[in-house]
């Protein structure tokens, strides 16, 4: 079973001018427990080439290693599923071509769409954004920042994990996982870190603090 | 076995408002030998829905479809096979993926390149651009123009079916396939014409005028 407490949404044009490798591994030595490949502005060819190395560096360690939108890519780097939102392929399809043993995530925003990609065989719901994070570019829809309430409304909505995204960092991911949420997903506030290792650990900690409320 | 005289390369945002599949209609109806959705500017999902209806349109005639770049379209719709271009997966990730029966085209401008792709299993060539066509979204590296010669050398290189492509319309198809090559790819001379089925005819009439030159 997987723990979704910190969940780790690459962007190797958010990581200070680390490789993403560095970045993945200082997560994976802080506890980081799902690493989504990203990049949505680099071609298949280079995100397939990191793939195979992020692939190599959670195998080593037991982290799930998710590929956003991409599900050849996922396939072609023996990943452990993917991540989905509006504008990808539907979560059936996904799952046609990965099998049920694939984790199959989707975004989502509402509470029907949320109950929507239940049904329709999503393993985890994405929900945000919790937070405005002013950096478009960063997660889906984040522009609409959806806060605390609706977050913690698709908690009670559905049954499989749901991990909050969007301007989620240390100060923050307690109050987040108190709504509920099984965990927090972020990009910046790991690969923009100082110490992203101490970073991966701050957040879990906040997480747990936050669940026992 | 594949005919590639005519190799229609859709692109909805060159058919002068027409939808993509009004313009495979036409094409398929002028004779079209090979359809491949693009569509690189159009999120997964719609170029998903897209493609199901392209395979429909295309079975139903036993045309064959080939999906550009995006191995997992390809598997969802049920196409023929991939068009892949330097920044895509590799030819024998995608070969892994959809297995030996699927078509599995590659994007080159060099000779050598054009034998390494035939090395690594390719099934046809698009070999281009022939002419520059000052609208540097229609196709991969057409700023760069080979010309006939070095379209000629390609042909000779390589024992694969190679089209040419890149700015070639009816006035030059002729030009194009006396090189040896074994067809012609084309965006906007089809998706642009004022009537489509009839340029697709017109584009086959000059293949055939070309190859027994
Ligand atoms: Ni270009």
């Amino acid at each position: 079973m997987t723990d979704w407490n910190v969940y780790l949404v690459t962007q190797q044009r958010h990581s200070k001018g680390r490789d993403t490798r560095e970045i993945v591994r200082a997560a994976i030595a802080g506890g980081v427990n799902v690493v989504q490949l990203r990049e949505k502005d680099v071609p298949a060819r280079e995100r397939y080439e990191l793939g195979l190395d992020l692939r190599e560096l959670t195998r080593d360690s037991g982290v799930p290693l998710i590929v956003n939108d991409r599900v050849d890519i996922a396939q072609a780097i023996d990943a452990d599923g993917v991540h989905l939102g509006d504008e990808d392929l539907p979560v059936e399809v996904a799952r046609d071509l990965l099998g049920e043993d694939a984790i199959v995530g989707r975004s989502v925003s509402f509470v029907e769409d949320a109950r929507e990609a239940e049904r329709a065989g999503a393993d985890y719901l994405g929900v945000g954004a919790i937070y405005a994070t002013g950096s478009k570019d960063d997660i889906d829809d984040e522009e609409h920042a959806i806060g605390l309430d609706r977050l913690e409304s698709i908690c009670e909505a559905v049954s499989i994990p749901v991990v909050g995204i969007g301007g989620v960092d240390a100060s923050n991911a307690a109050m987040v996982a108190a709504t509920g949420a099984d965990g927090v997903a972020v990009i910046t506030a790991i690969t923009g870190a100082t110490d992203p290792e101490a970073a991966t650990r701050a957040l879990g900690d906040a997480v747990e603090t936050g669940r026992r409320r």
